[in-house]
């Protein structure tokens, strides 16, 4: 469950791999504010199985920058919408030391009934460019560089970025362990 | 109901003009994400009045930076946890116009019974200084300069903050309403 179209194309691509089919539920839902994403889609798939039937899953991720001790982290959306990466390289632009991750959690839950929640992580460490670069991708994507590429996440193809990112290596933990269980 | 005791003092001695008294309630409350305080505090009011009983008042607040299309806004504790004034004086550092606003935003309710939700709100227009001056106050205080003084909130004293504050001005319509009602 996701409102953003990007990060619903990205999923499905990789979701199919594993012969999954995923619908996006486009809800009102509520988002707590909290450091931490982890809690952040815990709580928000607790909300959505008591409004949505069968199987869900419920992303959030964000870019966390080390010298700016972890900013914009869970806020990325907001900071992304108000800053945009323009403002974010001139915040960084006398730093040397450019080390960034990019988070990403998905929580699921199998039905309403069901009060478990499942977490599955993922992280992919890397740095923040000097210059915005490529237009692919949404959001931070121009200015993240993973340590695998010299290139950002903005420079390469879909079918490329959902091999290397935050949202694919967690939805393909929990695409694993969702066709065993 | 505030967990920042900085906020409590204020809200206490701001009040006290009008004869009420004012208990700072520590629950762990749920803060929820949106552009808009407003819908911020009325949803921890509601959340807050199924918890504790008699008349409750839930207070947040932000600082909205015009030429950063309101940042850091809603989630102003965070951001000053992460970047702090520091930070955000390098983002304006060439920038001419500082326009900014503290806004502060008060819900109550009056019982667990009665839904409806009152907001107050208070807006203080002013700008970002050149640099932190002063060390009183909290957050933002030491960069942010109202338009009727020629001080950042960090340089005076909480007496004469409450005569001019975003929180003093929310706080003193819900009081002045509060006692004729």
């Amino acid at each position: 469950m996701t409102g953003n179209p990007n990060k619903f194309q990205e999923a499905k691509l990789i979701l199919s791999e594993y012969n999954l089919k995923l619908k996006m539920v486009k809800a009102k839902m509520i988002e707590i504010q909290n450091d931490e994403i982890e809690i952040i889609a815990n709580t928000s798939v607790k909300e959505a199985q008591t409004r949505v039937s069968g199987p869900i899953i419920v992303e959030d991720a964000g870019l966390f920058i080390k010298e700016l001790n972890g900013f914009p982290g869970p806020y990325s959306a907001y900071i992304h919408k108000t800053l945009g990466c323009k403002w974010i390289l001139k915040l960084l632009d006398d730093l040397e030391d450019r080390t960034a991750e990019f988070k990403s959690v998905v929580a699921h839950t199998k039905d309403a009934t069901t009060p478990t929640v499942k977490i599955f992580l993922g992280v992919v460490k890397g740095e923040i460019s000097r210059e915005m670069r490529g237009d692919l991708g949404f959001g931070f994507d121009p200015i993240f560089i993973p340590k695998q590429l010299d290139r950002t996440f903005a420079e390469i193809r879909l079918e490329e970025k959902c091999k290397y990112s935050h949202r694919a290596i967690a939805l393909k933990e929990f695409a694993s362990w969702y066709n065993i269980n």
